[in-house]
């Protein structure tokens, strides 16, 4: 993962998958290319291989199960991603809570792959706990301003500085912010304050012009 | 679904994705259009849309989440299976057990878009209990038989002629048997019982010539 | 179960649990006495044995835990309701949704210690599905109308009706309403449909003088 | 919490709850007076109340949910196992594990109300990550050995030591080791190698005489 950390997460809206889902990733792929400037997705698990052999994005899973492989039905492991044509795996989003053991263990599993992984927390008390495990970025996200439309930038910027306090007891991890990020000012506001980088969803998976979105925040991570 | 059904569960071996798992898929693409059989394979998210762009097999998810479509990370839904090439879905195997409400809804989307729903009950108790929600078919297995190497044709045939007996009340429901099924002769049984056909994981995944074994399977499938 | 079933669900409220809770359970005793009306209170975990060593009145689990005596560590049993006083418990409350088969699994072991069951379940669709398991009683809540202060009596009477056709099929189950239910009127209209009963929660334990609510329910289910 | 730390989980054995619960605590408690030694219970739900009632010794919660007071059906809070007598709580145990974020919330709900809270973890690789969250106690048991007879001492008496080394970053947190201790050897043994006391559970709640078990494991904790 690059600095400036950008990783759109598509969710489950009705354009995250099938061929709605390869037309965004490939609109998104453009930007990457025009602005020099990585940028991660991570995609339902149906669309990793179908996505990652369309665009040269990194493509990530949105979740990976820690159980090994063998006699195990409806999981997605890290091998799984991995042969997918994945480069990493989200976990522990607000939206998909995983136990301790289950992120160590994805964590590892994925690092040996070399998959990254980025764990998301919700509050800075858990920064330092997913910090001794070592995933390679921790996605800080106050799940009340997920998809709220008000940035933690601009509502709780305290939350990016006291994390990226907290990150340098971990130099090998980055710290890239999340939640309720809408506009190129949000995004180089969390940069200013620290981040790496930042996560989104919403504001482009259901914007009009996903495009206009992308672009906005790529200038603005390059701008700061 | 057609008689005999014969489904096999890819689960999460290390044959059931990537090269290999497509490679096992035409294998038993291969078995099916030789004897004009069916043959049903459900596989990991992550492969669904790579195994039904590659063979002509009816594939199936191993599970689906029963969320709508929107901010929800990490879930595989019906809308998704559909979209990569899916014919449809198990639910509730006993190694990804789901709640009452959960089934129910996952089935009236499947039912929808046209994906056929094989929902797994672990005893007599519960096939009345499904039946009611009218899934395409339910499939018994006792789960200390599963992955045992001992069938239950042959161990426990009264969990299937008393199921045969209880989907009676729900014609459009098909009554499949799994469970330890590993030779042609459990095959034959379980459909002389009064099943619709079988549903077979390791026996077929685990097997150093997967092909013999989905051949003799399908040969006593058809004998009967 | 005695009809008309009047069931308060203490949930986790401030005034569920210690003294309160002991006080509000010796208020509804007194109003039960009154009115020779028997009235149910189901309570957290750590209350059944103090309340119902102080009240004569029928005291239910919110919940059990569908495993067998052993080694599991932070459960709560049918057997351990049973020796702390409890009379019955709650089942798959929208608060609380566990699996079909710990659904099934727990209302046989209730049976066997002569412990009542009630199923909760939020569609008609699953009355008959539960049904099939035969638990004392099935209380049906849309959830959205859960502590929404609009009645299911008056909002969705025909969630009522529709159940109470359903239920039919199972002679020995009793149909109980919920959700949202605020007044006397709520009360009778749902019996005037033809519930056995019916489930409250937060119209008793919310309010200001539950004593006074309390009594307008008993007053009216017993007009009908 | 003080040292040497006993602490006997009662998990759900049918010695663990009703009139056998109080009596097993009772034998207990006679020991910690007559050696002078705090020895910690930890019970069903359902047995809080009743057994602190009793008995002067700790008594601790096996497990509370981290949701606040309000509209929760069957949960267990921090705020009932004090109201109820209690004076701590397990977390985490590898038969009731829980997530990061409510193992969090748990601690810090439990620390307001003077309630301790020991976090059971199951390999080293997470001491540090629950020594952040600064509970009273962690609790380390390789999940391999619980109940196996074959202790921790003797088998991986690395787990203990790298524990307690650990756990130093954290001075406030006690570390406690677990798993297979069935002898008072065992018992001297974790002490030496730095571990601030033991957790046991089937060797006592499945003894013969749990009271020569508990007497021959506070000997050995006083003669190190």
């Amino acid at each position: 993962m690059k600095k400036p950390v950008i990783l759109i997460n598509f969710k489950a809206y009705d354009t995250s998958f099938g061929k709605k889902g390869v037309e965004i990733a490939k609109q998104i792929e453009k930007i990457s290319m025009e602005y020099s400037t990585e940028i991660i997705i991570s995609v339902p698990p149906t669309e990793i291989y179908r996505i990652a052999s369309e665009v040269s994005l990194p493509v990530f899973a949105e979740h990976v199960d820690s159980n090994s492989l063998g006699a195990y039905t409806g999981s997605v492991t890290p091998e799984m991603v991995k042969e997918a044509g994945g480069k990493g795996t989200l976990l522990n989003h607000s939206e998909r809570r995983i136990r301790i053991d289950e992120i160590a263990e994805a964590i590892n599993r994925s690092r040996k792959l070399d998959l990254d992984s980025v764990v998301c927390v919700d509050r800075n008390e858990l920064v330092r706990a997913i910090g001794t495990l070592k995933p390679t970025s921790i996605l800080i996200e106050p799940p009340e301003l997920i998809g709220s439309g008000i940035s933690v930038s601009k509502a709780r910027p305290e939350v990016i500085t006291e994390a990226v306090e907290q990150i340098k007891e971990f130099p090998e991890v980055m710290l890239i912010a999340g939640a309720g990020i809408t506009s190129g000012e949000d995004v180089a506001t969390a940069i200013k304050l620290g981040a790496s980088g930042i996560g989104v969803a919403s504001a482009v998976m259901k914007a009009k012009d996903p495009m206009r979105v992308v672009e906005e925040f790529v200038r603005s991570a390059k701008s700061v």
